[in-house]
């Protein structure tokens, strides 16, 4: 028995969120916007040939303790050039930044679209902005650190 | 300036995961599911009339430092019977249980659909089962504790 096997935890006695799952078209793709751009790591990648699929665990943490990312590749679909569809459903995934405005930046900078600029919702709060990811999945930043100016 | 505009920090340096949004028919219901059956606890509502939607966040902790889901409640919308679609896109959000069939065992008792049941992918390794939430999103279990049967 191995413990590579029970990586979120073997004798918990309370329950948690560990991780919310994504399809994605071209994982190298998305591991580029979320490790590359957004300064996740890739904790495990697991190609699996028998089932067509590799998956990939994102986090801005090194363990399995911290929120993920599943990032899930089908290699052989969406068969059409639209990609997955997002429904009306799902809304985003949010992350807190310290300094939204020059998070923002450095994503515009490596070409990703901002959907909605830094904004701040109520005086003395923090800064909010939306970015996509290469899937269009939308990411919500939230300011997490009063050292920098929301907008 | 008020702290209750910075629950999910106002001092970080380093970026994290905070929460998942999803846009729910009837925000009871759902807190019904995720507090009452699943065990989290609501840590805010906010009603805003203005915009016309109410958002609940909530996690199995009692701060904002670990996973949370962001509940959306648009009064007047869905305006169909079939609520919000789901796409193709999104998965499924993955939470940790330490026993993956009692705690099935349990939410079918509150009538809540299992739609995988309980099972290992690996000898030796932890036990895994889907559930749907009230508006039909897809939830994992994975087993996080060793002292129970994964099945």
């Amino acid at each position: 028995m191995s413990d590579d096997l029970w990586v979120w935890g073997s004798n918990a006695t309370e329950p948690r969120i560990l991780h919310a799952m994504i399809r994605v078209a071209d994982l190298e793709r998305s591991l580029g916007f979320y490790c590359g751009a957004l300064g996740m790591r890739k904790l495990v990648q697991h190609d699996v040939p028998a089932g067509k699929f590799s998956i990939a665990f994102v986090s801005f943490s090194s363990d399995y303790e911290s929120g993920a990312i599943e990032l899930t590749h089908n290699w052989e679909s969406p068969a059409n050039d639209e990609g997955y569809s997002h429904g009306s459903g799902y809304g985003h995934i949010a992350i807190g930044v310290p300094d939204v405005p020059g998070t923002c930046a450095r994503l515009r900078s490596a070409g990703i679209d901002i959907t909605v600029e830094p904004k701040i919702l109520f005086p003395g709060g923090p800064s909010l902005a939306f970015v996509k990811d290469p899937d269009g999945y939308s990411i919500e930043l939230i300011q997490t650190s009063r050292d920098y100016p929301g907008i």
